[in-house]
């Protein structure tokens, strides 16, 4: 079974995956239901209802190709590009560096490399036609953040904060220490920082509180994960020089195949169910993405992201505990066969493959017989799909024409509708995700545990072991949360002064505060 | 349960596990065996009764320290830095692009990462000692190599070719471009180019045979994936200036560590023995690898490798069937916890997650408040922790004091070695990859289906659906075969003229060979 789109010669065939009509026909009542709640979505049905909120990332971006707000995101990417719009020192901003976790990195990520390539940050200006090297503060790393100030030149970089609420902890913390270190160097921060956040949000009164470049207006409606097509997506992409418009024209199309009502004539219908299948609706198999493509090694990350964060979830639409979910991993083929694949090939027989092929080879690499470079990875991978048909190891294979921003768009629509639409066939709710949720209030309560153990013994200079110094200090409970941050103080003596000794005794460390 | 080693700070925490001491006990006669085999395989046993062939990555690698290899390699990578050994063009080498795919380059990949740091390729040769920027050739994709191209000064480009056996096709192929793009300049490639391979292998007669500036021996008896403290991982690591000698202290020391009988006194059989009581003894439970660290993100990928490849296995040592295995996917803490991780808090309750931390702060990034970065990052990996335990979900965490070489060979050591041991609990042959043999015999099979099909068509123009082409070339059996090949000749014309057409009768693609 395979699926055509003979205008950008994307295709996907589902013939290696075990699958019979009858299995497909089947599913006719979920393939029903999600045409509803999919075509309801669209028309402004609140289908995130646990944040009482619509989803519009499907139906805003065919609108926002010709919005003011597109046109005013591409002038400013131009007028950096030209200098027009200068940074604080009156310098041409040479570089980006996009502040921001999760949803509001790796879309960016995998779109700066998959077209602007792995050396992008190693060319010239010129090399780059003016536009910006791209660099990424993803976590709250401080040897993330240092290896970055190594590198850049303050007084060229352009900084790029992205959150949607505004108050993820990671990104506030590395523009605190950006801002921190502009200012140990009298540089005002603000005459180089721009944001992408909600109106209202805590960084929208902070950016323009203190007036800085440039603020971008975030919808409320669209979440992290599947903002790539959005103005998430849009100004590091324009920064970069890459042609978001040509992004969403292959997102939009995308979106026009898939919202047809039959399965047989939608290919994220038929990529849900065959996900669906496959797994026997609990997700029993993970999903391997592997792209024959080195500008693609992102793709299967993005995906981690976009699938288990909307489809790992406890909690159906009843309120019933049904703990789904659909593991993604994966790199590249072929390098992956020198990998992983062994296991694919023999071993648990417990995954699905995606391969993705790109057709036309960026360069015809001429090696010494008939065969080019591409011969060679189109066979390996052909090579690869067939040993494990031949083992009834279930294996979709997709093809697109180049590693282009309209392909990459269609890529992304087709996945964020599967999983939309899967989510349907299992009533779960996508859009959210109150694991997170729970887990920040978790690390919270590490820090107030470091506030009560180090404010407990400021002032009494006291020696035991981790259990001993949790006990004095009324976390009892909570022994190995006081071992960790004993171990971090050892390690790092700024604030209080801790050693720690080896006992053999209790095979454990004795600490001494001082 | 704690494991400490007091002299390098390493630590590794099993208490999470919700694994009783009864269990550990009841796999008493596993200990016993594997403390056998592993003194066994130490003593030079035949340890890959199918390639019969010992393994020595245990036992090399102290010998590997002081020997006369090792000098050399040190040597030669000084006289490269100090511009004593030239490229041929008599320039200083500046960058070395090494060409190997799976065990040749995933481990060099993680060291050059997490010691050098991602933006070592981008700083000046004073910042970087003389030392070379360092790029990976690690598949056998156009693009890839047409991106290296078009950044590498030929002139001043080492070329280092890493094969055991000598023939891996993706390492040749990218091997004959180079050598062809030198010769269209009219360089001599040979000036630029050095290897690691088996003595008497293709690649060995092939760099001796043309003078190349240096062939480096690799023994028979290490493999791929357990080749990264050997002269694999020693070639690549001293041209970009890092300790290895440091780093083969730390997989010694290891190595002392993990010799122990008794699983109590040996971290790395006692994390053999968590997969296997976690996993059932049939890797029922994804490992899921989140190390704390922007420099460590490598890390999953390179055990996705050693772990999967090596147990990822069909039958057993006594020719039974088992289909073993055990999948690892991972990033990087906290950034995952925006990403997949909503589905370990909340979803499929199928992994269990290794958190490794950092202790040292690379740099302590004040925040305003009295809390560094570091203290947030540590607060969030405990927060994850604390929010899996309190669901019963398994975690094991890791402390190592800085990203440092000798605590890289400590994990790599650690790993290499809960995996030969948990091969041994599951009687599987950690050591050959037969799956990736027979993916390489069907790639090769894919290669002959081209030019038959090719070779059929060439006298006689036509027209036909990949069916019919099929059919009229011998290849009726091969149908998805064919089309492949037809896609590729469409989207590639170089060599043959085929044109398509979509077909809504058929609902695919017509054909025209010209």
């Amino acid at each position: 079974m395979k699926m055509i789109d003979a205008y950008s010669g994307f295709s996907i065939d589902f013939s290696r995956m075990n699958v019979t009509a009858e299995q497909l026909d089947a599913l006719q009542d979920k393939f029903n239901r999600a045409a509803v709640e999919m075509a309801a979505l669209e028309a402004g049905a609140v289908k995130n209802p646990d944040e009482n909120r619509k989803v519009t990332h499907f139906s805003d971006r065919i609108e926002y190709r010709t919005s003011e707000l597109f046109r005013e995101v591409e002038d400013f990417a131009e007028a950096v590009r030209l200098g027009k719009v200068t940074a604080g020192s009156g310098k041409k901003f040479d570089a980006v560096v996009v502040n921001g976790i999760g949803g509001s990195a790796l879309g960016p990520q995998l779109l700066q490399f998959a077209i602007n390539g792995p050396y992008w940050n190693e060319k010239t200006s010129a090399e780059r036609n003016g536009y910006l090297r791209v660099y990424f503060l993803d976590n709250t790393d401080p040897a993330g953040v240092a290896d970055l100030l190594e590198l850049i030149d303050l007084e060229n970089t352009l900084h790029l904060c992205v959150s949607k609420s505004g108050g993820t902890q990671e990104t506030f913390n590395n523009l605190t220490a950006l801002e921190n270190v502009y200012a140990a160097r009298n540089l005002d921060f603000a005459a180089y920082a721009c944001a992408v956040t909600m109106p209202g949000s805590k960084l929208d009164e902070h950016a323009k509180g203190n007036n800085w470049l440039k603020v971008f207006p975030m919808k409320e409606s669209i979440g992290g994960r599947t903002s790539e097509t959005s103005i998430v997506g849009h100004v590091p992409a324009a920064l970069g020089g890459i042609d978001f418009r040509m992004f969403l024209e292959g997102a939009c199309r995308m979106d026009i195949w898939t919202r047809n009502k039959s399965y047989r004539d939608n290919p994220a219908m038929t990529l849900a169910a065959m996900w669906y299948i496959a797994g026997a609706g609990r997700g029993d198999r993970n999903m391997v993405i592997v792209p024959y493509s080195d500008r693609l090694v992102l793709l299967s990350r993005y995906l981690q992201q976009l699938v288990m964060e909307s489809l790992g979830k406890e909690l159906d639409l009843d309120g019933k505990t049904v703990h789904q979910g659909l593991n993604v991993f994966g790199n590249k083929g072929g390098t992956d066969a020198h990998a992983f694949i062994q296991q694919l090939n023999d071993g648990r027989d417990d995954f699905f493959a995606t391969f993705i092929e790109v057709m036309q080879d960026a360069d015809a690499v001429k090696l010494d017989g008939d065969l080019t470079m591409g011969d060679y990875l189109h066979g390996f991978l052909y090579g690869l799909a067939a040993a494990l048909e031949s083992k009834k190891r279930p294996v979709i294979t997709m093809e697109i024409s180049t590693v282009s921003p309209a392909n990459l768009g269609a890529l992304i629509a087709l996945y964020e509708r599967a999983v939309a639409i899967y989510a349907e066939f299992i009533n779960i709710n996508a859009f959210h995700q109150p694991g997170v949720q729970a887990y920040k209030l978790a690390a919270k309560g590490m820090l107030q545990a470091r506030e009560q153990l180090f404010g407990n013994l400021k002032n009494r200079p006291v020696t035991g072991s981790a259990a001993e110094l949790a006990a004095c200090t009324g976390l009892g409970d909570k022994v190995p949360v006081v071992a960790g941050w004993l171990n971090r103080a050892v390690a790092n003596p700024a604030e209080y002064s801790v050693e720690r000794k080896f006992s053999t005794d209790i095979n454990d460390w004795v600490y001494t505060v001082k």
